[in-house]
């Protein structure tokens, strides 16, 4: 049989990239979260979907799974196998499930997923406990790594970007709308990059360092998730405003309802004029949120966003190409890529 | 001139030994706190006593710095200078306020060392925010370390440890007095060993691992330090009962005020006969403080507790002379142990 005869293996969906990334990596993030304190792991399980309050087994949806999808991929792109990127791929998805502990905690957030908040189902406390146990968890699961000192570092910058990016976002719902303490859109284009971009940037990084990548294809990784990060927020922001409630499960308007501070937001509030006054005294009102979503439009924000995750997705696109990857999985990777924002764009 | 006739030098004190260590690692623990975000790193500066909500500078009673201390000595031990300890006292010192910043949000504590604590002085949000980058920045200091990969395993042992001695300190808390489910002392050592002496451990075992000793200078360090950490903890519980209102700037008998199950309650309950079960009773009852502490002291629950920490200064002078040590290094870590726990059995 020649090679042209044989069987054309069709390209993966997206879906079953994160399928098969997914069934890869739960068997060591499973064996992970049922070494914590039985407590901590059951707040941690929760957080995943795997069970209800009081531990009864649950199938809730959990998160999409892009970070570890990242991690098998990024150990596949520098020619390893998928397995490679698993210990990345569990500290990714420890690292992921404290953020969001900490952060519902902070923002004030009651649900998530359909779901109460862990902060909201066992205590404040409880909460920041589990939070810390699962940060703690991913340092030593790379740390015990052979070779993981590399491991770790690529962590530990990320951890770094990721609370600096919570702490401005934090500091944003308290600054004005306008005059010189507005945040400006490139302000909040590098809070993004740290609260969202680093750690998947982070993610794909650790795969190929763990697969054993020279450190250009591991700064090209780091890119490419870097890009796609901010790519998705800035996607996701529209979404904020203009998704539809059925298939967001947000109300309509939502982010302009509870006035984030978001990109279409600010980069409308950037544009010279009178309409941008008009905007920032329509957010400074209660209600009026159909008249500024309209507004925001008008004045070019929404078209802002979406060009500037286009322009994201574009540099993720060209850092995929800057260094040689395995085709197979960088294939997989401009496909999770198209399926996270290009679709949209 | 015979080694007979060198002057003699007097062996340092415990408070000299602490400020020497403070002095050597005060500029690097400024310079990791300066690269926070500044938000955060005015939290982590009020922590650390540096400076007032709003950041001018401020001299407030820090803590002891036993742990820096510890690292510091650690590396002296091992035959190194103490500066190569430096980057493992930032580290412990880092996670030790760390573990403050929660555990206060988690205990719903309002003051510490007369000061409000952080989430009372800046909210609960923001204290959960620095508590983390606190985190991170323990395990960026010793991964950015060169041969940083022993050490911060060490220190992620460490930290999985104290969540978990956190975790059962919290859960003690909603258990009763009797029965079954009653807190055995044993299972306060435990929790007192994670909690408390994991990080002491850790304190040592990293400037032991920094200062390139074998490992198993290492261990013994680790477990002169852990055992250190469960005295200094028990002797802590006594004061928290009995202890002079002066100078533990604490109300008379307070943890039984707040019936705090701590070791010297837990052991007069573990007694057989009647007595206890009054005990239970009184504890049961609103007021009734006085008469319990009486009750706690004719149980024997002092004289457990004195004698759980003499076994446990004894078992950390054994580990300090289970391998060689430098002599000078050893001789101030005796002098802090007796400074610590040993004087006041």
């Amino acid at each position: 049989m020649s090679p042209l005869d044989a069987p054309v293996q069709a390209p993966s969906s997206a879906p079953e990239v994160l399928g098969r990334c997914r069934e890869l990596v739960r068997p060591a993030l499973a064996e992970a979260v049922g070494r914590l304190h039985p407590w901590v792991g059951e707040m941690a399980a929760y957080t995943f979907g795997w069970c209800e309050v009081g531990g009864a087994p649950a199938v809730a949806p959990g998160g999409k799974g892009v970070r570890q999808a990242l991690a098998v991929l990024g150990a596949e792109a520098a020619g390893a196998a998928g397995r490679a990127g698993v210990a990345g791929a569990v500290a990714v998805e420890l690292v992921h499930a404290f953020s969001l502990l900490h952060d519902d905690i902070m923002d004030g957030d009651a649900t998530r997923r359909r779901r109460p908040t862990v902060w909201k189902a066992y205590g404040t406390g409880p909460a920041v406990l589990a939070g810390d146990a699962l940060f703690a968890l991913a340092v030593e699961t790379l740390a015990v790594e052979p070779g993981g000192a590399g491991a770790v570092r690529v962590l530990s910058a990320a951890l770094t970007d990721l609370v600096r990016g919570q702490a401005d976002d934090l500091l944003f719902a308290a600054r004005p709308w306008t005059g010189a303490e507005r945040v400006s859109p490139k302000e909040y284009r590098a809070m993004a990059e740290h609260k969202t971009g680093a750690l998947l940037g982070c993610a794909a990084a650790l795969g190929a360092t763990l697969g054993g990548a020279p450190a250009a294809t591991v700064a090209a990784l780091d890119e490419a998730g870097r890009a796609l990060g901010v790519a998705f927020q800035l996607v996701d922001d529209v979404l904020g405003i203009w998704g539809d409630p059925a298939v967001t499960g947000k109300p309509v308007h939502g982010d302009l309802r509870e006035r984030k501070k978001t990109f279409p937001v600010l980069a409308a509030l950037a544009a010279p004029g009178p309409a941008a006054r008009r905007l920032a005294a329509l957010l400074d009102s209660p209600g009026e949120t159909e008249a500024a979503a309209e507004l925001v439009e008008e004045l070019g924000g929404r078209a802002a966003a979406l060009a500037e995750a286009r322009r994201h997705t574009a540099t993720a696109r060209a850092a995929l190409t800057a260094e040689p990857l395995a085709a197979g999985a960088a294939g997989e990777l401009r496909c999770l890529l198209d399926f996270l924002v290009a679709r949209d764009l």
